[in-house]
């Protein structure tokens, strides 16, 4: 029962299969292949415009990358106080932009719009001491599984709008998110005023495929040289492309994003049935926290249920008791649903 | 006829295979799995020692992490004019460390030893307005497919332990140098003094494996964090240490390179046979450099010879006659003897 | 009546005068002049132990050059909450090293010592992703001025010793605190366990006179180029030697120090007695808070009374009541009685 | 007999008296008081035009961040082989910028037009591996006492308009060569094409008084920030403001400049006269460069002439024999004829 993380899944077959098909063959290097370009038109087509899309290995990279293509001396990026790129990029994102993150709290993963408003009007203009403000982060999923829904993204970028700040999307599980709100992905990003999204396809099945994508291809002018010196820029970077092309070709990613998710509401449904255990909150995509008591949660790892134990969210701190534990159970492509109704068993 | 790099080509059928092969299944991330872990003492084999490996996505992150792993305050890195981490990093090193790199002269892509010492001897003790070197930096085999031989590795590391500098070792054509003098990997690096090396796969067969390996493990502590600051840890490590298993099992990544190896003696047996070309140099890796007339290239060029015409080196732009131009031919695990010939009954 | 910042007056007369005294004749350059030399061995005598000392230009810089000595990959520094390192150097010390900071809250401005600690534990060995903690940074006088008492300085540096972490103290006030406490400057710091000392002149008397201090010169081996490096070794270093000369000269120092607290406690006096402020917290230095009607500090500000109004720090902020504001008023060498009882009429 | 470095003169007495009549009275701090803004009313009158100015505290501080004023991802800044930015500022540029420095060669200090022409289309547009030209820096006078003419200046200009690059001056000695040219601040620098100036006071007679010059204020409005980050900006930032104060009033600065050069011209005569030394090449400065006897330099030292030997510059090393050391004598405001006539006598 493997629900530590949709990381420790694989690859999913189709996109192995991929990769074998383009091994072979002549190809230039660095981005510039035909299949690199080839889909660099399916992203296009994927949101509905003409984007600029920079691939590169690692979801850290992505996030940090995408910060890089906003820095500004003295700049802060607000995030949400459990946001990755606050609490699990090693420090990336400062290390490779010199700027700031700066904490904004909210409930079940997302930051409160109030809260956020005040963090940007906290910058009064022109301070050097303070620094200021240079851009907004929302990851969609959340960090625990939750979700910004369409008209909160929109609130969100209506503020940054009024005070001239990119928007930035953590989507390492775009997907997820996307098949959960039953939207585009033109609707859960640009639509609502997402500038610059994280596109990741290595939870959902890729063995290493993340985008960077800017709705808008003037504000990328920077990047080449920017994923470039920081390493990021893959000589056969078709194989990044290969994975991708398997990802979209017949919806697969969004199959893929399904399934997890089905096994996650599957898992959440067990959950709720049993005694010993109880949703720390709903589940919206692939993520399920759920709180128990210290032994249960040590009695479910002797039975081979693989998961971690999860720090508290400082906004849901209270809902843990003495003597409880809050998990995180995560679900991916891979889960089947025996897996999930035998750790059901367990729980019942 | 593809000689524009040794990136151009894809991964070797058996490396696909393997990826294939360990898609499916659960295994932890980060490079924590059996898999990684496995690989690990693979690369202890190999070497004769135990190592300290750190799989990265990029050649160019292997080198910069290499630089940041023995970086101090006002530190320079001593490097061939011609080399790689100088010439073509887009400044990776510089920003991933915040130190400099300092050119040496040399003919055929290597460092002279005198001008090598008289560079170290240029930095007076306490100078900060200097700064001080930090290290030493050889490419084997070098950016123009030549070779230092062992010898000459031993005479560079003396220097460097005489001035308590540590050596680094650009490997990304590792496997080319290592057949080529017919050497273990041992004897190409920590048994000449070679403290810290980049592991190259990418080039010979892999689609995206690089590793950097610490001679002396205990100098690798901070590499864990140099590494996730640096946007290089990879969740899903084991796809790159499934590429390394299948390189190196029944010395595939050996035969690769001596395949490769044999198809540019091939051709440079054509270049002497020709009277329109001549080589700029004696290959000794799988590069070969010709001087020809502008016309010749240009011709060549048009019958679907596919390789890039080359800045001459500083210590080389000599030998480039007017109207004459250098050009780099590359061959790889992919190329074929067919090719080679075609190439040259193009030139007889 | 000026209690906008003890950096709005200027510098001490004697102060001055000895620059003038300086002005002639020639001396060695960065550092190394006799002039330089002996101020080396004052702080020796003051600190009552062999320290090293650095000359720098700005308290930024003092703390930021702090914080890049102990410097790590995915290294965090622990700082109060509402530290200047943190809230007011404009992202300096991350700017300069690379690492980051990470908020601790605690009453009045002082770390609660069980907060610090959680902090510390909060970070796994060897866990990338979150970092890991590289120093302790403790404000004396606190941005706030209130002071930790010696045993509370011993006891976060008790907890430092024990996790393996070096102590800096920012010491922009280290004098008003000295005197406030009546201790020595060994007693405040290494006594007590403090590793790094920003050693501020310039609040209290100088022009521009900074020093960081190591108490273990060991520690400091790469400063010299950290320094350089940062941009802040100063050619004519001796103008700030002179001016640290006439500030220990004769106790100098701790005479302004005693009169910029002497004026501090008869503001507070002030404001005790009167009934349309309030006291925020007990001053302990030279800086004192009060809470009063905003109408008011309106009214005192069209009276020529110069002061800022303050963001409520994060742990008081439920000391301000509606329609009411914080207000910080800083006293200085420079403040005359007469202010203050002018100060003290317009409140009463 | 002091030639050692125009920095080991202290300062005039004009200006230590400027910061004792400044010394009392309170004045806002951070560069906003009445005194910094008067001061940056008279650069706008020397000037002849609107600037931005910025005050530093340090030549490496000036050169840096007028280096991060026009950073850019990638980015790589022309300047001569010998400039200080490359040779002497300890890294600082690259370190505080992330950009890099690429040396050009040319004799006399400096850059030969051809040399630097082809140094610009040494890079190919998109060219990530080998980064993107960001700005040229020229050094006037030259480290090596020599100058630009003023067509010279308008040569390198044109070639950075047509390139879109920004062109930085090196102004630490920006008095002494301004009276040898006999032009206005205005002449030599944006009626030429230069945008940034780092205009130097220390080495002509302040303490410590830098000011960066953007000729065109909208290219400055990041510099707030810059300066803060880099922890340059100074609380009583009008001791700053003194300097330049006295500095400029009745035309002082070009005095002191006018005295320092005439002191080397007395120099030379000296030299010319002697059969023991030969002038390296003509000094058009402050700073003598002659060539002598290793054994004849041995004596001058022992008789208490206090100079540096000099490492030849690159392309004037042919100059110096055998047995022969190139010596460097500064003269400043502070020399003396009577000093200049001793050395006289020394080596007739």
């Amino acid at each position: 029962m493997h629900f530590a993380s949709d990381n420790w899944a694989g690859a999913h077959p189709k996109i192995a299969e991929n990769l074998s098909r383009h091994a072979s063959g002549f190809a230039s290097a660095y981005g510039t292949s035909t299949l690199d370009k080839a889909l660099e038109q399916t992203f296009n087509e994927i949101f509905e415009r003409e984007v600029a899309v920079f691939f590169v290995g690692t979801g850290t990279a992505a996030n940090s990358l995408a910060q890089a293509s906003i820095a500004r001396p003295g700049g802060v990026t607000l995030a949400h106080r459990g946001a990755h790129i606050i609490e699990d990029e090693g420090g990336a994102p400062e290390f490779l932009t010199g700027a700031r993150l700066q904490a904004v709290d909210g409930p079940i993963g997302r930051m409160n719009i109030d809260n956020l408003e005040a963090a940007v009007k906290g910058f009064r203009s022109g301070d050097v001491h303070a620094g200021r403000p240079m851009g907004v982060s929302i990851t969609q999923s959340t960090e625990i599984g939750t979700l910004y829904e369409l008209g909160e993204i929109a609130a969100v970028a209506a503020l940054c709008r009024k005070n001239g700040l990119p928007l930035h999307m953590d989507g390492a599980r775009f997907a997820n998110a996307l098949v959960s709100l039953g939207c585009s992905p033109a609707d859960m990003t640009w639509r609502q005023g997402v500038d610059i999204l994280s596109f990741g396809g290595t939870k959902n099945g890729c063995w290493c495929a993340e985008a960077l994508v800017f709705m808008d291809p003037a504000k990328a002018q920077d990047m080449p040289f920017i994923r470039k010196r920081s390493a990021q820029l893959f000589s056969k970077s078709r194989f990044i492309a290969a994975q991708f092309e398997a990802y979209f070709a017949g919806g697969l990613w969004l199959d893929l994003a399904r399934h997890a998710n089905a096994m996650a509401a599957r898992l959440a449904n067990h959950i709720t049935a049993s005694s010993s255990l109880r949703l720390a909150w709903q589940p919206r995509a692939n993520e399920v926290f759920a709180i128990l008591a210290e032994e249960t949660a040590a009695a479910l790892h002797a039975n081979n249920a693989i998961f971690y134990d999860w720090k508290p969210p400082h906004s849901e701190r209270h809902l843990v008791g003495t003597n409880e534990t809050l998990i995180r159970l995560v679900t991916s492509y891979a889960t089947s649903a025996e897996e999930i109704d035998r750790f059901g068993r367990l729980i019942a």
